[in-house]
């Protein structure tokens, strides 16, 4: 039995989510999910959409996903630990250094494999989270200019 | 064997779409899920943020779904034939017309029982696609007003 650990915000979920999930669990037999604490989210990208227990719980509702965790605060290893996956599979997009991440892991000896991920086609690039909220500025930037039009 | 079908845009995956799932899948034992067409979307509500094949793609990676389908454009009772299932589940929200879908039905003799789910605590009210979206425009707005007061 190979477990592969994978990890992310996942706030909003898309397509780009799921590729990157199934090509996490084709590198073994289970898919463990570490989802990133809101103090981590908002350190690392911006204020969440959606808070991290509902992240959680949406991540959980996934075929593909056999378990799921919020991720640690101050040691986001902890959690590598206690999950004790065989393999933790990286997003081709995700800002993550490869090398630093093996090398915490060697000073705490844990035994797990990292692997980078290829880009996937038609994957999160496209249908990212970006691409959603810009829709929905783009809309209300519209309607916004509409109520302008009417108002002369 | 209980079939139950439910229906939805489902643009934005949310708690408040789960819940729906999971009390419907508990008149039954299996799920077949409609997603409706962006035209409906478009006619009903307004223009999808994901088109429907993503709409659906999300869908039917969820485990609770067993089957999941795009709706027709013109007559919405085909794919009900074409399901065939034994309960029509009608979210607590949904602006549907309960005796209107019965009248239809029975007109085209399609037997199948219609039910109205109950409204769910912390459902989709708090956590809907409304919340989000007023989620990212607020952060949009305050961005932007930060924008202005740099310039100065």
């Amino acid at each position: 039995m190979v477990k592969v650990m994978a990890t992310g915000t996942f706030d909003i979920l898309h397509m780009g989510h799921i590729y990157y999930l199934k090509e996490a669990k084709k590198l073994g037999d289970s898919l463990a999910v570490v989802v990133a604490t809101d103090s981590t989210v908002r350190k690392l990208k911006h204020e969440p959409i959606n808070p991290q227990e509902i992240r959680l719980n949406i991540i959980k509702e996934l075929k593909i996903v056999d378990e799921a965790y919020i991720g640690y605060e101050d040691d986001k290893y902890e959690i590598v630990k206690e999950i004790s996956p065989d393999i933790i599979a990286l997003g081709f997009d995700q800002l993550l250094d490869e090398n630093e991440i093996k090398n915490q892991l060697k000073k705490r000896a844990i035994k797990v494999k990292v692997v980078r991920l290829n880009e996937l086609k038609g994957g999160s690039d496209l249908e990212g989270t970006r691409r959603i909220i810009s829709k929905i500025i783009a809309a209300y930037d519209f309607q916004k200019d509409m109520e302008k039009i009417e108002k002369r």
